[in-house]
Parts: structure tokens; C-alpha cells; sequence
């Protein structure tokens, strides 16, 4: 498909038809804003994907059940406390925000998805959320500051802002706008969802065809990146889409619905590899290609096995072409492997095939692992296949962040 | 079972009849022997498991078809090199190596296991390995301090020697010997076999009995540990049986059948644990127990979710209770867990129950976490199945070396 996006400015408020804010309420130690509220101004449609941890923080237990009422327009996150192993107290604390922010912005609690991201297993300060709620609103505002402040809101151990926006053209000179926040640099593991995603487009979509094209895009970007292989309790994208843009509703099978579709996924990726390149601790972003497998599954497979090795995390953090890991970690992932037909490429140069070291130096190989973005490819020659994970090295940093995150 | 089994000196030259040896043939950088001969003088029996990865080493392809033939009583061990993913040169330096120490041994090629571990991708320099071998067959000697020298010439990341030996009572005043050497503290993995293993008795045991009852104690033990979840292409555990003890051969489904496999078992769980605690850059030896599991295999699925997360590991290095990371492990790692029947101890401590936080302060958790020695236990309060499984924690260290490893 010919590319019809380009990249614009902002985030979450560059679509028309979105207000957002930004507030601290003291649920981080750290001075910096920790609630986020998200407005569509129209009753437009909403889309959204969840963790599949059996642990299901209390948010993502309320939001999974108003997203299926079809009545999202709104979002309140805060940082700080994931809200998540806290029993019936947690859900009495979303409830209770909901109702908050409905009262204030004459709107039904059902119109709201809450998401938390922070420590998991403590209680939420409720109260210090519900007091910072009216100052929220009254904060709200369309303009792409405000949607950058939200976006800056929803980091925890990030150090950079993550957010993007496309213009993309539907066809017959009808133009929508993407916008989208995210956040993540640990915890972050390919399930369902991962992470805290919010997306807005002035797109008029369906919300069966919006959940559908959502969890498409969610597929092949966010659960596609892995930083340390642990899935999340507070995993969550939204899409919310006002309609708002001078354009015809999208409708499925179209030509503009593939349009919307690719700059949808295009905007999920490029903030997926936001999180990627901000991993806990990472000082490299990398690139694992799985090519001519004997199905899409098993790609998936073997490139997330070179992914999550601490192992070849190690390997890629020093520079070090130690291809041996990378394709033993191929070799207990996919059952269908077979030696004689694989091969393996660090960058541009072939380092393994049929069974054997290929004729190349360590210094060659080593050239191809120098920079901040390295590309591992992987041919099993066995199929047609093919899949692509992003992931990022392993460094004494992350050890350090996450020994001392929780005190 | 009551115990049939004492701890006594020595290694695989305990029981009688089996000699070894240790040798430096320059495989290894270090000033270290590195290739180890191990001889049962008599025609037992023997069984074996090995690795599952796809990439499998050629020591463990020739080894695989040995040990089908029934012939094997001695093993060719080498560290330095894994001669793994060497093709058809590979093949050769093995099919070299066991002609080799079959002419020297008065033995014929399929006598022999042949085992390496060491770096993968690299041609093993087979002349500097047949050089040594001669020196190898002079020195075998069936003294305890022969048993040592082998254990310590497959080791190579490790830092500490890795041998046992019981005494087994099979009752009715028999009793046998069982020795054990084994290697290991980086790329382990719960995986079919892992790492390398030498076990030796002087019992004897029809080699199909012998075989079910090492393919069971393996799965109890080397597979229930892990220290990075890297499965390697190098996994080999022997187990020789000389049948020259004063005791008749163990029958299957006697009583003594029962006190020989709980002995090997035994063996097996010191050896794997010692494996963990030297796992690399390791402070602590952790064990996670699932108990009340619907399955058993449920049950290994949710303690190995929590041994191998790298986020767990690294509140276990700091020895901080931050219990969310380990039962959210569960939760995207066992489908049937349920919040409400789940509880989690740390130590004798009880963090968590009912999908909240229990009645405990952090400083009591912390102190169940201070010492070498950690246990967690989650109930998932479904049924009766259990599990445990050994773990170390993640240290900068474990990084430190293994981003330098290679070169």
C-alpha cells in the first residue's frame, strides 16, 4: 500500500475534537504532574484493548466493562499507583472516580475509562486523585500543549515524552488526523496490550470497525515490542474517534478504510518504538526480523525468543556478535527449525548458515553492532512467513532501576 | 518415603568401578584443565536425556545415537568450546575424538558419550583435544581426587565445584553408591536436560529402568531451575551403571526400585541446586513453591513465570518485597488463576490474599528476604497439584559477565 500519511505535530489533541489536562495530585513522589483527563467533545465512537493478566488491575476491570457499553468519550489516568491487587477497595476508588468526573464535566460515569499505571499492590489515595479532578478540568484545553502535558502526565520511569500525530489522506480529498500518548519503559512484555496507549482521531469509524482495525494495529506493534518480558496488570490502548473532521464516516472494505488502517498501525508503531528505544536502562534499539518461516506464528516465536534473552540482551549491550545465542534462542523457540537451511544476518552481513559459521570476521560482525540501532535477521528458509519484534538491550541500568524501584 | 540415603564424600568415583580423569589441552584461556575422561570398567548400563533445542550441538547428535545403541561406559567431556552450530566439521571432531580415545582405551567408538561446553560458533580445535587425550587415559585413577579433577574440568563460567554422592540403603542390607559432577551458571534453562551432568553407580540397572528413572529425576530437578530461561544446544545428562556393588540388580516396582530412583533424585536436586546458587553474578538461592494448583502443569507454569521474569529477579536481588511483580507473574502465566483464592507468602510471611494486600507491614516482608535464602510460596487455591522450582536473582553482575563473555 502506498504510503498516505505524513507525521504532524502534537499528540492526542492534534485531531479536532479533543481537550486535555494535565494536574499533580501528590501520587508520585517525584514533582511532576500524575493526573491525566482526556475529553471528546462529540459522542463519537471508542475502541480498546486490555491486558490478559489474570491479575486485571481494578481500572482495567471498569474500563473493560464500559468499553463494552459502547459510551467511552473520556479518560482519567494517573500515574504513581497502578490501583492494581488492591481488591474491592481498588474498584470503590475507579467507581468513585468516574462518578467525580462525570458530575463534573456533565457526563455518566460510563462515559469514562480509567487507567492507572505505578506501584502495584498499594492502596490508591483516592482522595488526593478526587481533589485534583475539578482543577483537571478546568485545565482542559484543546490546544497540542495541553495534549503534550497529558502525555507527560502518564509516565512513571520513562525519561522521554512519547507521543506522535499523522495526517493522513483517505482518498477523494478528505483528510483525518491521528493523534497518540503512550508510556512504558519497564514492564513491558508482548501478551495483549501492553502498556498505557491513548489514541484520538477526528475520524468518524464504526466502533465494531474501530475495534476490529485497533486490534490489528495492537498486534503487530505493541505486542510486538519487549523490553523485559512481563506483561503488565494495568496493560491498556484507547482509541477514541470524535468524527469531527470533514470527512465521510470510514467504512470497512473501502479504500479509505485501508488508508485509516495503515496510519492507524503506522501511529502504533512509531510509539511502540518510543517505549522500545526508552527501555529501562537501554542504550540500543533492535530490530528482529524472522524471515521465510513456516508461519507467521512461528516467527513470532523465534524472534521474540531472541528478544527476551537476558542472554542476547547481554550480547547486544556490549556489541558483542556472540550469534551463538541468538540462533540457539531460535532453535528452542521454533520446533521446525532446521540447521542446514538457516541463516542468520547481524546488519548487512551473514554470520551463520547451513549449519556452520559463515566466512566473515568478528570484526566485520562486530561493525554491524556499533550503533544505536542494530538489525538481526533471521531466515529459516522453510516458508513464506514473516514477523518483526523490537527490542532493546540489557544493561546494569535495568538492574539497578528495578532493584530500587519499589522503596 | 522414608529416607534410604546419607551424603558421603566424592563425586562420580564414589561408587565402584568407575575411573577418572582431567587434562589441559589449551581449550580454554584459562590455566585450567579442560577436558575430563570418565570410564565405567565394566559393560553396565546407561541412560541419558539431552537438550531440546533444535540447535543442537554435534557432541550432542553423536551422543543421542550412542546412547540408542546401548553401548556407552565412558564419556569424552570438554569445556572451552561447545561445538555447536559447526556443520559437518563439527561432526567430524567428535567422530575423531571417540575413535581416538576407543584406540586407546581398547574400546570401540559407540562406548562413547562426548560432551562440550564453552562458547557456540566456534570450530573446536579437535587436534589440540586428541593431543590430550592420551594424557587423559594415563591419568584415570579411581580415587576421590580423580572424581574432583573431572568435576572441575567441565566447568566454565562457574565458580564452584559441583559434585555429591549418597550412600543409598535398598534394604535387605544392600547398598549402592551414587556420584555426580555436574556444570553450570549461565544460558540454564528448564528445558528436556540442562547443562551438563555426570551420574554414576555402582548399582545395576537394565538400561530401559534406568532410563525412566533419570528421564523422572531430571524433570523434577535440572528442569525446575533456572537462571537465565536461555535453553542451551549443549544439554547432556549420563548416567553410568557399573553393577559391580555387592547388591542384586534393582528390579522395577520393588521397594528397592523406589529407594534407588529416590537416591537418584536426590542426587540430582544437590547437583541442580548447586547449579543455582553459582548462577552468574546469583546472591541469592530462591525457591518458588506453587501449591493448591489445578495441574501440575499449571503449577510449573506459574512458579517458572515468576523464577525466570527478569523484574521478580531484580526485587529478589535488592531483597525488596514488592510482591505485585511476583503475583502478576502468575496472573499472565496461569489462565486459571483467580484473584480472590490466591495467596502469596514470602517466607512464613502472608503478602497477599483475597486480591489484596494482607495485614503485614513492608518491614516484616523485607525481613523474610534478607538472607541467602528465599522461599515464596503462592496457593492458588484451586486444587491439588504443586510444584517448585529454583531461581537466582539478577544482579548487574550477571550482565557484567555476560556482556563480556565472548571475547
Amino acid at each position: 500500500m502506498k504510503q498516505c500519511w505524513e507525521q504532524v505535530a502534537g499528540g492526542v489533541t492534534a485531531p479536532q475534537g479533543f481537550r486535555a489536562a494535565a494536574v499533580r495530585c501528590g501520587l508520585r513522589q517525584a514533582e511532576a504532574n500524575d493526573l491525566g483527563l482526556l475529553v471528546c467533545d462529540s459522542q463519537g465512537s471508542a475502541a480498546a484493548t486490555f491486558t490478559t493478566n489474570r491479575v486485571a488491575a481494578a481500572p482495567v476491570r471498569w474500563s473493560r466493562a464500559t468499553i463494552a457499553k459502547g459510551k467511552v468519550r473520556a479518560a482519567v489516568v494517573n500515574s504513581g499507583n497502578a490501583n492494581a491487587c488492591t481488591g474491592a477497595r481498588g474498584l470503590r476508588a475507579v467507581e468513585a472516580t468516574a462518578a467525580k468526573a462525570a458530575e463534573l464535566l456533565g457526563l455518566t460515569p460510563d462515559n469514562f475509562l480509567i487507567a492507572s499505571t505505578g506501584i502495584i499492590g498499594r492502596y490508591l489515595p483516592v482522595e488526593k486523585l478526587l481533589a485534583g479532578l475539578p482543577r483537571a478540568v478546568d485545565a482542559l484545553d484543546g490546544s497540542l500543549e495541553a495534549g503534550e502535558r497529558f502525555a507527560r502526565a502518564i509516565l512513571t520511569t520513562d525519561t522521554t515524552l512519547k507521543q506522535a500525530a499523522l495526517r493522513c489522506d483517505l482518498g477523494g480529498g478528505a483528510c483525518v488526523t491521528l493523534g497518540g500518548a503512550t508510556k512504558g519503559a519497564g514492564m513491558i512484555a508482548p501478551g495483549m496490550a501492553t502498556t498505557l496507549s491513548f489514541l484520538t482521531t477526528d475520524a468518524a469509524v464504526a466502533r465494531p470497525l474501530l475495534q476490529r482495525m485497533l486490534r490489528r494495529a495492537v498486534e503487530l506493534t505493541y505486542n510486538r515490542i519487549s523490553i523485559d518480558e512481563h506483561m503488565s496488570t494495568n496493560d491498556t490502548v484507547l482509541c477514541l474517534a470524535s468524527g469531527l473532521a470533514e470527512a465521510r464516516p470510514v467504512r470497512d472494505g473501502t479504500p479509505a478504510a485501508r488508508r485509516f488502517e495503515g496510519a492507524l498501525t503506522e501511529l502504533c508503531r512509531i510509539l511502540a518504538l518510543k517505549i522500545v528505544a526508552d527501555g529501562e536502562g537501554a542504550t540500543r534499539l533492535v530490530r528482529v526480523e524472522v524471515v521465510r518461516a513456516p508461519s507467521e506464528q512461528a516467527a513470532v516465536a523465534a524472534a521474540r525468543a531472541i528478544a527476551d534473552s537476558p542472554l542476547c540482551k547481554c550480547a547486544l549491550h556490549s556489541g558483542d556478535p556472540n550469534w551463538g545465542r541468538f540462533v540457539s534462542a531460535a532453535g528452542y523457540a521454533c520446533p521446525q527449525l532446521d540447521e542446514a537451511k538457516t541463516r542468520l544476518f547481524i546488519g548487512g552481513k551473514l554470520a551463520y548458515a547451513a549449519g556452520a559459521p559463515a566466512d566473515v570476521t568478528e570484526a566485520e560482525l562486530a561493525a554491524e553492532m556499533a550503533g544505536r540501532d542494530v538489525t538481526l535477521r533471521l531466515d529459516l528458509g522453510l516458508g513464506k512467513a514473516k514477523a518483526t519484534v523490537w527490542t532493546c538491550d540489557l544493561s546494569k541500568e535495568y538492574v539497578a532501576i528495578n532493584a530500587d524501584y519499589h522503596t
